[in-house]
């Protein structure tokens, strides 16, 4: 496919970030042509009028748990204790395989309408996931979740030798738009053998880890009392940030001041999804001071069941704003630097490192949104309305990899009234509903 | 007009909170009829399929500078003084009369679309605000601001004495929609003897007082060192407490011990702006406190060159995840209680307190969610659902007092054509930029 966006805004995301106006942006099969200077040889197969459309690279999710779209709003206004133990923890013992499918594929609409392409998902039965990927023609690195003290252990529908073999089956299946990693679920839930144990794993498959990491002061305390180490230097120790690819960790909320140099060294990328940590009343991790002292840091929206969407404009946005009332400092993380951490930044942290910006050569994994509702007028600052104004129903097109996937309200990859209507189903069933709670008579 | 919404989910807001599914709901004129029992008289002129689609009570804005949109974006990442001094000023010292009436239609536009139908404004040239209120159909609270030392001073504007007779011509007006509010700046710009003038005159018209408050700790020094008494309490003294309304004031973000007991005895509504506060790094105010000492307090926007937006659901959604992670509390500030800090609340604080609620009788100040984008499924509580995913575009139906003024995308009021052509013309203008520099060759 060559599609043309004729006399669009774009926002490269660029070393140099330019904002062109006026600008012709053409995609020639999966990637994208020098800007402004399209060859006489292109022809377009299609040709899109960029008027009142703003082009920017796609978003990326560095952290979540797609099949949990099933408990959103399944656990509200509660206390962390009780969202797990009474309301998580019953609904997913209820959990079917074919369930992550659909949970998995109502979190891609979802992401999908708010422009984000690529996610790094952890959680069971993930082989479901890595299916609805595939034919989704979205990216995603895909980490089958495992908790337990021994290896063989069968915990989550799989033991650890069975989440070693998907990810052998799957990493860079459909065309390298999978990646797969190792998922223990983190050191206080698996033990420091079974974290060896797959450490030497992702060794002989070359793939990295995704796992949570030193979310609570409870576990910073307990990994003391129990290996005379903070959670992220026991995870050093097992080899999980020696791999040929750095990690990915979720969370660090609680860190010591030994920490960061470690995460800095070994080049690990920390995913940081603050709507979760607000609404589940945990510490919001340091990331300027992450980010001063050299740590990666990328954005992403964690599971629905705590996080209640998916959606990467919301994340910058609360970011930026809770960032800077905490400094008291209104400069702090810029509209430019906050849009390299929901694309450039995850797009690394997953795997995907040649996407985040608009240059030639890159995966065309861009966006269009449509400025036209009155939130982005008068048209002062695009890239500011990105981060404070802009919502999902804003995005208009949506590509990944030179693929259409969305146009104005249709998927064009994904059956959405069977998603909706299986998700639903299966979700009310796991709660011990049935549908027709939604259908009584009125309770007047 | 009446109208029938059949088969619809209604979140009352009602005292016993009731949601009702399946629910018809009728507007027969001006108000709404008993919810499940409409007369067999009752013959609508039009009737709405509720599938799908999710009844409240519209939104209220508890303070806003509407014609700010005009300014949206144009200074961004900068600290307070540096806002101020170097962009707001400069621009609003271009700002002709007519640029209100335009800046405050796109702030019309943005709110119905996102189900606000009434706000409070604090700004000049207030008559063309509420020439545009009396044709747009919605409610305000009107307030022209002044500030000065002098009664007689001309500032923004009009003198003192005019901006009392705007208060006097437009009170009531639009059979009631709009009303209208004496509007000194605040304490820290408006003198004693002026403060207390205003006081004399709102007791000769029966209508209340709206200002800012006790904003910041400078402000609070400033205040004991010149009067001896924090700023609450310098207010206070000057009558615009005991006004025949309660007093309407912005924000609070610094307040010692006994200005709590002050605020809530004289029975004052302090409007809150989070986004505000966050972006522009000021200190939060500590509502839950106020709340715990019986003090009003009703969510705002606050003018879109501070805050970006004119969205309620983003307020609620902020105020809820701010509170809860300060308080490291995830039961603060649960559903219920913020969807009626951005309804009954803000719409009691600024004279329309019969609003707020789906109940027989009251004004039809109404708006139908549609529910089908997939952050709203699975359907376990959709009140939460309008908390924590809901966006501006999910607003398919905008009722206020019977009239519908939002309909899918289109406003039934409004010239949004003409809106989007004029306020950004006259905002380009403003800021010394043509509308040529949106039209400009690519920089590449």
């Amino acid at each position: 496919m060559r599609t043309l966006i004729q006399d669009a805004t774009v926002i490269t995301l660029d070393e140099q970030d330019r904002l062109l106006q006026h600008a012709d942006l053409a995609i020639d099969g999966e990637t994208i042509l020098p800007l402004g200077e399209i060859p006489p040889s292109f022809i377009p197969d299609t040709i899109i009028s960029g008027q009142d459309l703003l082009a920017m690279p796609a978003f990326f999710n560095a952290h979540t748990h797609a099949a949990m779209t099933l408990e959103r709003g399944w656990a509200e206004d509660l206390p962390f204790e009780r969202w797990l133990n009474e309301r998580i923890w019953v609904a997913e013992s209820a959990l079917e395989e074919e369930d992550v499918y659909w949970g998995a594929a109502l979190a891609a609409a979802e992401m999908l309408r708010g422009g984000i392409v690529g996610f790094a998902d952890h959680y069971f039965w993930m082989d479901q996931v890595a299916r609805l990927v595939e034919s989704s023609g979205m990216k995603a690195n895909l980490a089958w979740c495992h908790f337990g003290l021994a290896p063989a252990q069968e915990l989550g529908g799989k033991s650890f030798e069975d989440t070693v073999a998907f990810v052998e089956h799957w990493n860079k299946a459909a065309g390298g738009r999978i990646l797969t990693s190792m998922g223990p679920h983190s050191p206080y839930m698996d033990s420091p053998a079974v974290l060896h144990r797959f450490a030497e794993e992702a060794q002989r498959l070359g793939v990295g880890v995704h796992l949570h990491l030193s979310e609570s002061d409870q576990q910073m305390r307990d990994s003391l009392d129990r290996y005379g180490r903070t959670p992220v230097a026991q995870v050093a120790s097992t080899g999980l940030f020696d791999l040929p690819l750095p990690a990915l960790v979720a969370h660090c909320n609680v860190l010591q001041e030994d920490d960061y140099a470690i995460l800095a060294e070994k080049g690990v990328h920390v995913a940081h999804t603050p709507k979760t940590y607000q609404k589940l009343a945990m510490h919001m991790p340091p990331i300027l001071e992450m980010l001063r002292r050299k740590v990666h840091v990328a954005l992403g929206t964690d599971g629905p069941a705590s996080n209640s969407d998916l959606n990467m404009l919301e994340i910058m946005r609360l970011v930026g704003l809770y960032q800077k009332g905490l400094t008291a400092d209104a400069t702090a993380l810029p509209v430019a630097q906050l849009l390299r951490l929901a694309t450039q930044a995850p797009a690394a942290a997953i795997g995907f490192s040649q996407s985040g910006v608009l240059a030639p050569g890159r995966p065309a994994d861009l966006i269009l949104l449509d400025t036209t509702a009155p939130h982005w007028l008068p048209r002062h600052d695009l890239s500011a309305g990105i981060v404070y104004t802009a919502h999902p129903g804003d995005v208009a097109y949506v590509w990944c990899n030179g693929q259409l996937l969305y146009r104005q309200g249709e998927f064009l990859t994904l059956d959405y009234e069977r998603i909706r209507f299986e998700a639903e189903r299966r979700a009310f069933r796991m709660v011990g509903k049935s549908m027709h709670s939604m259908r009584l008579t009125p309770n007047v």
